[in-house]
């Protein structure tokens, strides 16, 4: 089996922005009632997201959020802040609608679905997608994390979740995650593909001290020398240093970026994945918004290496998705400018003297 | 006549934000199902919230907003991108729900009012709140802006119009304003009111040159030399080198603060009101929230001066509150954050190791 070519074929390729709609576009927005650029990256955004829908009127709402947990077997080197059982009792408590991510879904009415793709335990609930691979990734200070088979079955999952949140009518993309220990993973992950260093990577997760960040440092120093994955093929990393609900994410921003439909992406983990999606398919970022740069200090190299300044800088580090609910609003606020605001020639303003 | 003393008894005093109820408050967002803190600055804001609103569980929800229009008679100077007529253009297009201010509001179910305040020229529409004080300032390049009671009057409209606004059943409040020439007035506001130099204070407006913003910085400094105005005296100010719109905002900031209820601030023009209205009444700066940071570079001085540090920071220009109403859900999601998430204890998640 070849997972690459599995999933590149799973999907159909990804084509690029429409860099023609971009300028019409463009060209457009500088006919509304405003100063020139005066709504900075607003406009910016309205751009791109013509580019991404091929349209100069582009239709965010409302949004689809998926939240993939999955437990990782690399917390047992005592790497997370929280015991492990948490994965499970925050997952019920998504289901039970008292987290994070069901205040901000609600805020923004987004279509919300919490994905079961390898937590530890069984949970059963009507509102859960049971979609369990395994019972949480192998301790990849000792192993790969998973088979390839086990990779390319989690990305397929994130593939068929974006696609069921877009019939349900998602005219854009967040994806989320929760699983403790999944920074340790994220770091790795990051380290290899930006070619930052272990340090710049690794930081204090949801509130390690100073002396586990160092062991986190460590334990990730020790599985690249064992592994020595791949850096510019997926699966193999996925495999060797990855989590379950990464590859899931990896595989749900692909098939949004195949249906022309804008992500926006939330922090640390989720950036991880698009970098992932990105070495799948490079047109990817072409649809990626990002939503805020969080306090995991790897982020802004994720996110550099990708080519995105984020449109949110609120010390966050959370994860579920909860920033690139914060920041849906100003995606949405872009739609509006275009769909609602009049030209200088239909309003009868005078332009620039 | 003394329209300080006038303003001082129009409104009962401002009491400070209660400090109890922002430590019950953050104790309270310390037992919600997160790491502790990894919300950042959504969970400071709901503790800034809790202490205006005496409640932990406050509500910003609808949001209302003003809108101020006045023409400046310093636009004969030639300081603005824009000629004159655009004040009334724009209004005209505010009434016509086409301006960036009318989309926003409307993502945001704000309740938006227009307020001729001093448009230079008369406007009929059913929509328009007709309360013009003066048909534009004089030149405050050879004489004062207005006449202290013409300032007290504009003062008394923003009260006014903060307290319709509030009895309409808005929770929070968005101040905005329309006026060609308007960013000279605000800079020499800010350089008076912080200190900072007249360079400092000048930018580039609605986007003028290079030569145009230098003759506006000699425009202010000559005023400024001519008018000598107290720097601690907020009807001085406005009297001298101020606005009709900027003294109706400074009105609305201290009627919404008055009634506990917050103002989310919009841009430099807006902000060199919140100073005003802080020279009238040093506790308004409890009930303020710096919306967003503007590209016009003095607004870093003035929010400084307050002591805020701005929610979004997206290189917007533009004003009409436009800035404030995109920063409102992030202030609303901090609502959603106490009031739909559940507690460690609830939830049955285990807390940090």
């Amino acid at each position: 089996m070849e997972p690459k070519r599995e999933v590149n074929q799973t999907i159909s390729s990804i084509q690029p922005a429409n860099k023609e709609l971009m300028e019409i576009a463009m060209n457009y927005i500088n006919t509304l009632t405003k100063p020139l650029g005066s709504l900075g990256r607003i406009e910016e955004l309205a751009i791109q997201l013509a580019g991404m829908k091929e349209t100069i009127y582009p239709e965010v709402s409302p949004p689809g959020i998926a939240v993939f947990a999955a437990d990782h077997g690399i917390t047992t080197m005592g790497v997370s802040a929280y015991p492990k059982d948490v994965t499970a009792q925050m997952v019920h408590n998504f289901l039970n609608g008292g987290a994070a991510i069901n205040a901000f879904a609600k805020e923004v009415n987004g279509n919300l679905k919490i994905v079961d793709i390898g937590i530890a335990t069984q949970i059963q609930h009507n509102s859960l997608l049971q979609k369990n691979i395994k019972k949480g990734t192998n301790n990849f200070a000792d192993e790969p994390a998973m088979t390839y088979s086990e990779v390319y079955e989690s990305i397929l999952v994130g593939i068929q979740t974006a696609e069921t949140l877009i019939d349900e009518g998602a005219n854009s993309i967040i994806v989320g995650e929760m699983g403790i220990g999944n920074t340790t993973s994220a770091s790795a992950l990051v380290t290899c593909i930006t070619g930052c260093t272990v340090n710049d990577a690794v930081g204090y997760g949801t509130g390690i001290s100073e002396e586990i960040r160092r062991k986190k440092e460590d334990v990730i120093t020790k599985a690249l020398m064992l592994h020595q994955p791949n850096a510019t093929d997926a699966i193999d990393l996925l495999s060797k240093i990855g989590g379950l609900e990464i590859a899931a994410m990896t595989g749900a921003i692909l098939k949004a970026a195949e249906q022309r439909i804008p992500v926006i992406l939330d922090g640390f983990i989720c950036t991880s994945a698009a970098l992932l999606a990105s070495l799948l398919e490079e047109n990817v970022t072409d649809y990626l918004i990002a939503g805020h740069l969080s306090q995991e200090q790897g982020h802004k190299h994720a996110l550099s290496f990708l080519g995105k300044k984020a449109l949110l800088e609120l010390d966050l580090r959370l994860g579920e998705g909860s920033g690139a609910a914060l920041a849906y609003p100003l995606v949405s606020a872009a739609c509006s400018m275009v769909k609602n605001m009049a030209t200088f020639e239909t309003a009868k303003v005078s332009e620039k003297m």
